[in-house]
C-alpha cells in the first residue's frame, strides 16, 4: 500500500477533504469522500484532513464529517484529522473520535470579524482555552495562525504580532504551529524571514506552512520555507481550494506538485506520485473540470510517451 | 511611459512576441504584434524578444518578423531582439537592422536531432562559427543552451557537458549564456548547482534563465536562479508559450507574476504591472481563452475591492 521504502523527511498534510471541498459547489457523498480518502492514503498520504466540525448550516459540504470520521476508523499509517471552531466541534470531535485536531485563528482583525465573528483578540483568547481543553481531552492538537503574510483588508501583519500569539498558542502546551498565507501574499524572502523569526523564538516547536497559489508562489514559498527548516506542509491533491470563482487562481499547493517538487531535489516524501494522481483524475472527473494541478497532466502524458524516465524520481538535484 | 523611478536590478526579457505567438495556431498580424510590443515597451519591458529569422514554411508565425523589425525601428529604453538558426536568418537579421540576437543550441542529441535536424555536437559547432560571425557584424549576440535541466528523452544532463559547451560558446567572445529548462524539468536546487558552476567557471559571463513551467516550478527555479546570483531571466507576458495543446501546463513564466516576485521582495523590475496587466488583458481577449499568468486577475480583483494595497508594491519581505 506504501509503496516506498524510504521514511519520508518530511510530512504533507492533505486538505482536499476539508479545504478542498468546503468551496466546491457539488456537495461531496460520504462514499465520494471515503474513496477519495482511501486513494490518499494508498498514495502513502500521512496526514489528512478529511473534514470540519463545523455547522451544516454554515459549511453543508462539512455535514457528514462525524460519520466520515467514524468510518474512516482508527488508520494504521495515517494520522486521520479534521478542524474544529468552537466547544460544540470539540464535542463532536470527542463523540466520533477523531486523533487529530486543527485549530487557528486570523491575525487580521478585519477578517477576524469576517470569518469568526469576533475581534482577532477575543478569538485568540477563546482559542487557546479551546486549544487546552483539547489537550486536556488527550487529543493531538494543531494550532494555527491565519494571514500570518499579509491580508488583504489590512495589508502587512507585523511580525511581533505574529509571535505574540504564537507565544500564547505555545502556553497551552500545543506542539505544532502552522502558519497560513490564506491570501497568498507571501513572498519566498518574506517565509523565510518569519520562519526564522518563530524557530528562534520557539526552537521546541515544530512550524508547518498552509500556502495559498493565489499569485503563483506557491512552490517557490514552500521551498523557501523547506530551505529555512520547515518539515510540515499543507497541501490539497489536484490544488483544490480557495475560491472557486478565481478560476485557476486561489487553491492550496497541489499535493502532487509538491511531491514533483521534493522529490526531484532528492527528498522523500512517502508519497507514490503515480498513485497520488489516481486521486486527481478522480477529482477532475467527479468535478468535470481541468484543476490546477500540473504532475497529472506531465505524468499522462509521459506515460503516453512509453517514457519512463518521466517519474516523480526524474532529475535528482 | 517608465512610471518607476528606480533603475532594475534585474532584466526581464519578454519572448511572448516570439516563443508565445510561435506555438498559436492564430497568427497574429503586424499591427497585432506592434500593439502588443507597445503595451508591454510603455509598461517598462528592458528587452522584448519580437521575431524569429526562420523559415516562414516551417514557422509561419515568425514570417513578418523582418518587416515588425523594421516597423519598430530603433528604441530608446528598450532592446529589440530576435532569434536566428543560420546563415540565411543572419543576413536577414543584418538587413533589416536587429540589434540584439539570440543564438542556442540543445544539449540533447535527441532533442537536437529531432528540433535542429543535427546531432548535438555538430549543431554547437556550427552556431558558434555562426555566433563569431554575427560578433564581426557588430551585432549583440546571447548564446544559449536548451535542455540544460534535463530532456524527457535523454534524461538527466550533465554539468561536464554543459561547461564544455558554455566554455565554446564564450570562446566566441559572447557575454551572456542563455541557460533554458526547455523542458520544465529544473527543480531549484539543480538550477542553483548549475549556475554556481557556469559562475565559476567563467566569472566575466552574465547568466540568464530560460525557465518553462510545465511542473509548476517556474517561480521557484527563477527564485532559487536569483539567489544564486542570476541577475536576467526570460518571461512571456500571460504565460504563452510551450504547447498549446496541453492547457496551461507548459508555458514560460508569466512576466506578470515574475514583477509580482521580485517586487514584493522589494526588487525593482522596472515594470509597472498594471501597465502589463493590459499586455495580458490584450492578450486574452485576442486567443479567447484564459491564459496562465495569475496577477492580472489578482489585481483586478483588487481594482474591484477598491483595495490600493494590492498593487506589485503590497508586502515587501
Amino acid at each position: 500500500m506504501h509503496p516506498k521504502a524510504t521514511p519520508p523527511e518530511l510530512l504533507l498534510e492533505d486538505e482536499a477533504l476539508r479545504d478542498g471541498l468546503q468551496v466546491e459547489a457539488r456537495i461531496f457523498s460520504l462514499e465520494e469522500k471515503l474513496h477519495l480518502f482511501r486513494l490518499m492514503r494508498n498514495a502513502g498520504v500521512k496526514r489528512i484532513q478529511v473534514g470540519a466540525f463545523v455547522h451544516s448550516r454554515i459549511i453543508p459540504q462539512m455535514a457528514d464529517t462525524d460519520e466520515l470520521v467514524r468510518t474512516i476508523g482508527k488508520q494504521d499509517a495515517t494520522v486521520v484529522s479534521a478542524l474544529i471552531l468552537n466547544d460544540k466541534g470539540l464535542e463532536r470531535a470527542l463523540d466520533c473520535g477523531v486523533s487529530h485536531l486543527s485549530m487557528s485563528v486570523s491575525m487580521s482583525d478585519t477578517h477576524s470579524r469576517k470569518n469568526a465573528r469576533k475581534p482577532a483578540a477575543e478569538a485568540l483568547a477563546s482559542m487557546t482555552r479551546l486549544i487546552g481543553d483539547a489537550l486536556k481531552s488527550g487529543l493531538d492538537v494543531r494550532a494555527g495562525l491565519q494571514c500570518v503574510f499579509g491580508c488583504i483588508y489590512e495589508g502587512r501583519i507585523s511580525e511581533d504580532a505574529v509571535l505574540r500569539a504564537t507565544e500564547k498558542m505555545v502556553a497551552t502546551g500545543v506542539k505544532e504551529i502552522n502558519l497560513a498565507d490564506t491570501t497568498g501574499m507571501a513572498s519566498p524572502l518574506a517565509i523565510r524571514k518569519m520562519v526564522t523569526h518563530v524557530q528562534d523564538a520557539f526552537p521546541g516547536i515544530r512550524i508547518s506552512l498552509h500556502l495559498h497559489d493565489t499569485r503563483g508562489l506557491g512552490l517557490a514559498n514552500m521551498f523557501a520555507g523547506y530551505e529555512a527548516g520547515v518539515r510540515s506542509f499543507d497541501t490539497c491533491t489536484a490544488g483544490l481550494g480557495g475560491c472557486p470563482f478565481v478560476k485557476g487562481a486561489a487553491g492550496n499547493v497541489p499535493t502532487e506538485d509538491a511531491v514533483n517538487l521534493f522529490e526531484s531535489m532528492g527528498i522523500a516524501t512517502g508519497i507514490d506520485l503515480a498513485a497520488l494522481c489516481e486521486a486527481v483524475d478522480y477529482l477532475e472527473t467527479t468535478l468535470v473540470r481541468p484543476l490546477p494541478g500540473r504532475m497529472r497532466r506531465v505524468f499522462v502524458h509521459s506515460q503516453e510517451q512509453g517514457d519512463v524516465r518521466e517519474t516523480s524520481k526524474q532529475n535528482p538535484g
